[in-house]
């Protein structure tokens, strides 16, 4: 049994990773992760759409979170201080669950072009929603985009060092270290 | 006719976007594109590998430009030199042809997910193109990321520029500006 106490949702993604990456993905029914994780099909649809959904939720719950972290930040917050803000909230809401079954699902993502396509939309999307969430602070257009790219940027860097075998830090930490890291790099552009 | 002398590569496009736009895309298939260009299906594969090419070959053809301006680009230029030389390599390959279908272009792709995730992941591509050449010009990982990112927010401002209605600049000077409004941009973030 796995140290975490799962529920339906992390259960379904556990055993649908558990499948994709022993059969295929392509070759796994909706059936199959119901009955892998002891629930029913029916449940399976109220957490997801589909089968591909089991991995983009992640992405989804992702931007939800970028944006609300960097809605809550202080009026007076520089854009990449409420970037910060936005890192820390997602930061904050991974879980040891989440630093064990990325790896997997990045290594089902890479065996299928159709996957990588969704992935890559969703990547997309995380930058637009943290871009929206720095308009709506009226943060000029161009300087949102490019904020949230930086963040974008901040967090990928983060969670690839979060998920290394020899990590011991946080994901919050790691996450405003690689702020830090872009932010110096800024100089080094001209 | 068209007032440009298309190749055939340019009237399978243009044929293509025609049958795409007017009886939507999953409807349409290679022989009726063929068709449609007065050409053999044998012609089009030589051209592309299905139909969904079509609306992606864009983006590789803008990938290997904009990497081979930054490779051409002299030994002391800065990550943002070299990023502005990839820029003009790419602008000064596009013609009327690119700025009256582009739209067209992304009409169809707005039409159905399954581009637009493709969509995305070949603009992913196009920014990775941009670092790998910095890198190979021995810029920093993270600042060759950061500048490639720079890079591909500017070519995307400018072509959505040039493309607009009243637009009379040309894609090289409208991609210039929107680099130097991401230079500036860079001195608000914080």
């Amino acid at each position: 049994m796995p140290r975490w106490d799962p529920d339906a949702r992390e259960r379904l993604v556990a055993a649908a990773l558990q499948l994709f990456t022993d059969q295929g993905y392509d070759n796994t029914t909706v059936a199959e992760i119901a009955e892998q994780a002891g629930l029913t099909k029916s449940t399976f649809f109220r957490h997801f759409t589909d089968k591909r959904e089991v991995l983009s939720a992640g992405q989804e719950v992702l931007s939800r979170l970028f944006a609300e972290g960097i809605a809550a930040a202080p009026p007076e917050a520089t854009p990449l201080s409420a970037i910060a803000a936005g890192l820390d909230r997602a930061a904050g809401a991974m879980t040891d669950f989440n630093r064990e079954l990325g790896p997997r699902l990045h290594a089902v993502i890479a065996t299928s072009a159709e996957l990588q396509e969704r992935a890559a939309l969703k990547q997309v999307g995380m930058a637009a929603a943290m871009a929206d969430a720095l308009r709506a602070r009226d943060v000029p257009p161009l300087t949102a985009t490019l904020a949230a790219e930086v963040g974008a940027l901040a967090f990928k860097e983060a969670y690839s060092n979060w998920v290394a075998d020899d990590n011991t830090e946080d994901l919050g930490s790691l996450a405003r270290t690689a702020l830090d890291d872009l932010r110096a790099s800024v100089d080094n552009l001209d």
